[in-house]
């Protein structure tokens, strides 16, 4: 879990609701046709712009890189040397046992091939399609993100247009126009709000996640692969240390 | 068929269309000298930037990646495994009943060749001609989508600049005033609108249809050539097979 | 000559035309002292950005890439196949009668140093400085007119800031108000379109231009070379042949 | 101490103090909503793009890169050779009084393990694990700064789309207009005043200083690995020498 | 002397006067704390960016190049062959005469080098050591050029938004409205004015002349270490001729 990602999100919506009551007024503020206009205007520029597939799976990316447990890589080189430490003692077919306490599916699936006795080359093989796959949704997330980041304060300003042209149609009744403007400017604040707390900021903690989920991933199919092999759980262990920079060595051992 | 572009640039309409009902005095929007000057002023821009060739070519070009069906890779390996299959039985000749059944004018090209015996080397080069005008036709295309996604608001404005001017030399009438602000508006709403839910969006789209094109147009030289010199099926369905990245190689399998 | 590039032009300032006049109120878009600002004020930046000699030529630059006729790399080749040919059959100096014929000044400057029978590492090496001083000459262009495509709509902005203070001074007069402002816009309208409809695109056109240039004016040094040391015309042919990339093989074909 | 940076951020608040107390109405300045949206929303974005952990160093990164004396390379190359004419006297553990009057933690972190009798490759190993945590702190700060340099804005723009919807609702009340308006448009000036005169800037400095730092921590590895390993000082001092870029060299024999 | 710079400024300042006068209350134009926010905020910003030497030097380095005569590189090939033929005919102390006619500081520097019998190889890196330093301070004065053209309209807004802060707030003496507004308007103009007509096309200017420069400057030291090591005049001007792209050639023989 995230936390950072959940409590700025929350907080920030949470300071601009409460500037937007203390100011009063908030009413105002939540339109229904105005959040057609900006939500639903980026969505369809998005579905333009990308294949479907993959906006489609834009939801399941977002959950799956800030609420998923990626283990941490210090986690994954203890496991790992455990895992080897247990297939050393008691064969491959002892993991059977601790594949049911496993949580990551990529883990698991790769787990589940050394038990099958899947041999060392294939075993790499499927598991860097797998991870090539992986590689490519973050990516392409972030792509879409990114883009809807760019398109949702467009379609703001699209929307405030709508609601300037309409409102200057009916200049003759004044009590009419503060009212109409203030709806006008309704979608434009949509659209920034989206991009600047969610859009934009979501992009770029993803791109920072998946360059943590591609180390994590590329030790774990180095460590499968040596277990499945035989490699001593010791040299397995620094083979696997040898994936971090010095700098997130230090890090992962201060976690 | 792209579906997404499709419903993606249709219901963008149709959402704007029905907020614009929805808030009335939708005839305002409608409006021929503010249509004239932002998609006109953005297709002169273009012809001074672009050879007027290429402009003329855009509606073919994005008609052309957009709506033709390009074969999925999966498809090509299969087809191009069974006219190997065909060919290595019947001889190359027994193609001319496949030719009949072929949609994509590429690899009809390609089969046709095959058939008349031309030279495995000339076949390669001829269709390597072929792909390449296809490929320069695609980045063209997006350079000039991502131009006018640039030009459009710039026109938009140009023309809310002009009306501005208009309506502020008629103040003295002030029943004119929001009308004609209301007017002036109109363009910098079509720039956005055409920018942000078409041109833009598409340059998009052109760009990753142009990749999946060039891996499946490069799979159909590949196995052409592969026929031509008489290549084992299996052996033409491997090579084939390698073409496809490992992320690419699983969503062909999944399709 | 680029007819696109002149229709594009004159159509897209006509449309604007067309469009003002509709509005009414056409006078006061010609406004000397605005033009002044915009105009004057992207003018001075440009000398302050670049060396006086480029800005100086500029305007020629222009012109030169855009009136004058390049010839198309088809004839190039056929031409210096002729060339080949009569200098074969009759000697260089038989190349004497078809000089005068010659419009390109790069290409007769060629024609005269192999007539005056200066050798080839010579030939080509003088060539090669003519065509870098072209290259150069190009390149720089494309940066000055990009750099203008900046500017002028900075000017306008500041135009149109001098005309708001002006007017505000003197709000105790209402029915100046609206006239003053029109005024103040008219530089921004100015800047946005000599950015849009003229600078921006030919910094386009002049790139375009300046990599067809390069390689027809290579295609000529090649085949100057390969009259001076009497090459067989055939040859000769198909080395020019291979200066063009497939696709504009193709192209040059279809010309 | 860099003063400059600390001269800079200090004069321009006043200045800009200074000007609204000229002006009048300096009360209007200070609101602690606005404020509240401002900082509190950059802030919330940055948690939602960046790890957690890096945003709290984030003030320390800030600190650390200002305010702390980096020593100047020359005063390095002084001090390793000094080091290393004692260490050859004495022996590496005299080294322990000088050790006493460092000041900085890298190099004081470096002594202790040359003293502790830590071997040659060892010793250049863990001090680039700690050089490359720097040098990623460094790294993410600018990043992290650039990044508020850029929600700042954006946020001050929401709070004074917010301030004006609020105002608009209340237009009936001629004489809450202004002071309307005057608040909703303080957010953007916090925001601009925080990215133009802060987060930008410092993001600049960080980028130089993390340059500065790394050239000088590399000396230090550099001089401890020669000491270590009982290199002659004269020779340590030239081989430092060569780290300076011949302008810094300059620059350094200045200082 | 670049007489363009000087009289695109100059051209450009007297016509934005100019401009000012026609329309009336230019008085309205020159306001002390404006420009004490806009030209303040600027300098204190580039403060906190850029180390305080080089904002310090800045000035110099903009004269420098600006108003300084480099001399051009066909002049130097001249002078560096005059020298030579002077030192061979009559020793290198025969050039103390020269020595004083010569304007250039570098070039002064390297012709004492050579008088007091430096050898070659230390007169080549003492000279580049110069070069290295003329070199970054070129590029830091470019940086930090374009860093004052991007805070300049930065601080003009935030003027902008004070003083409209500060007019809002007053909007019951409908008459200060214009004047408070135009006033708050001034900050902006001379943002966009300093930036576009000074510090953005200064920044492009330098860029060109350092190029110029190092040209220049490596010529001088490649001419003076063969002046230094007795090489025939001659062959010397031919070494010097090769450090010219052809186009470059082509300007030196026509300047």
């Amino acid at each position: 879990m995230d936390i950072a990602t959940l409590v700025g999100a929350v907080a920030g919506l949470l300071m601009i609701t409460v500037a937007i009551y203390i100011g009063g007024g908030a009413g105002a503020f939540l339109n229904v046709p105005s959040m057609l206009i900006t939500v639903g205007g980026t969505v369809c520029a998005t579905l333009v712009h990308f294949p479907l597939a993959e906006v489609l799976r834009i939801v399941s990316v977002v959950k799956r890189t800030f609420a998923v447990n990626i283990p941490p890589p210090q986690q994954v080189i203890r496991d790992m040397a455990e895992f080897a430490r247990a297939a050393r003692r008691d064969g491959v077919l002892a993991l059977e046992d601790t594949l049911s306490r496993v949580d990551d599916d990529f883990l698991a699936k790769g787990l589940q091939l050394v038990i099958d006795g899947t041999e060392s080359e294939q075993l790499r093989e499927i598991m860097l399609i797998e991870l090539n796959s992986v590689q490519r949704r973050n990516k392409m997330g972030s792509s879409i993100l990114s883009f809807m980041g760019e398109a949702a304060p467009a379609f703001g300003m699209i929307g405030t247009l709508i609601g300037l042209v309409q409102m200057l149609r009916k200049l003759d009744d004044p009590s009419m126009i503060g009212a109409g403007m203030a709806t006008a400017l309704i979608t434009t604040f949509y659209g920034a709000l989206m991009a600047n707390l969610f859009f934009i900021p979501l992009a770029g903690k993803l791109n920072t996640r998946a360059k943590e989920e591609d180390t994590v991933r590329q030790m774990m199919i180095e460590g499968l692969t040596g277990i499945q092999s035989g490699v001593n759980p010791g040299v397995l262990e620094d083979r696997l240390m040898s994936f971090l920079t010095p700098g997130t060595r230090e890090v992962a051992t201060k976690t």
